[in-house]
């Protein structure tokens, strides 16, 4: 029974968490956008896009494909700096050559910054596009508690569903 | 694509994390229930039940309709001080409304209080009626570690999936 | 509408989230796997497998079954030590007896220890043959950030999809 195979017909749901640190200096990407007004963006190997990272783990492991580190890893010269929205695309790729057509994906980001709520549509059509089927974008804030809670970083939880195409 | 379209039949899945302070002085209400031996309560614009507003971003999300702020915005005095409760009955509302049959929702909630286990099937029973569809409640401690474990507050994390009706 | 009721055919979705403090003179199980070059493990009642116990309750909680602290308790004797393994085959017997077949379960780990990529598809075989289904598993370090970035403890989430069987 191996996790990568479709055989059995069903839908099959994945799950996608997140977490990158504020870093001065560096643009913000979150949810495929840049929002240019922020003073600090996200570290990491790649823009830092918590949202997109999440949506492309969820479908990775709907999908039985492991997760974003294994499809690429953390030091591929090839992805160094590679915006989430090319992750997604090109995960969802993957997916599909796979034999599998994604459902939807949706994800939530937590966090006191930026503030999604007037750009949430846009996001969402930057991700859908990516990902070749309808995502969803949520936010929250944690009203001071944690990390996201300081404004140290982002944290994105998403959950994906995958059908056999 | 748009994210709220249900024309592919496929089930869609959501995904819903909510956080909210202890606050001294309020009343508890977490997962549909009151909890009067509690002697502090959750802060936030509503009643702060974690557990419910978690179900309502997580059927809202998986019928691509935004997420709770996004309906009602965290300011709207119509729904100051509402019960967690009132809010799932009005989103689950919302949902059918745009074409959509809640299937099931599944929520976590995380902290030291209240001691859930013995009411397990209690808030089951509220949440469903409130959601017109079947609703688990899980709950779980994180031995110490974090601010749900330093008793800061309480975390919820929620998933659900939807049909077209 | 009891939440343990399959009538009405449709696939549910389950949640489900654990966390662990690390532990000085304990072995290191983690999903499903020892990891016998780590200095420290997972306190708990069991072996503190965090992954395995977020997979349980995202198939209870699917199957409207509870979660793992209904189903057996964390004082009961006969659980005292017991794997992340067995606890994960007995809850997936639970639920195919209530009348559950277990689609497939998604699970994330999240910490800085043990380093699971070299080991996910090894990992993915033993949970998969506890579950009965598959079982996909990814990993993730939240760059420094809260208690898992700390060092303090891991955290898992899963996802799980049953259908009436």
């Amino acid at each position: 029974m191996p996790a990568d195979s479709p055989a059995d017909g069903l839908p099959r749901v994945g799950v996608g968490v997140d977490v990158h640190p504020f870093a001065p200096g560096r643009p913000m990407w979150v949810a495929g956008l840049h929002w240019p007004q922020e003073s600090v963006g996200l570290s990491g190997h790649s823009d830092g896009d918590v949202a997109a990272h999440a949506c492309c783990d969820a479908i990775l492991t709907a999908a039985g494909l492991g997760d974003l580190g294994a499809q690429i890893g953390t030091s591929d010269p090839v992805w160094a700096g590679a915006s989430g929205v090319a992750l997604l695309t090109e995960m969802a790729g993957r997916v599909r050559s796979a034999g599998w057509r994604i459902g939807n994906v949706s994800v939530q980001v937590v966090g006191v910054r930026p503030r999604m709520a007037a750009r949430r549509a846009e996001a969402e059509g930057v991700l859908s596009e990516a990902c070749g089927a309808p995502v969803s974008v949520a936010a929250k804030t944690t009203d001071g508690l944690g990390f996201t809670g300081r404004g140290e970083g982002l944290a994105a939880f998403a959950t994906a569903l995958v059908v056999p195409a």
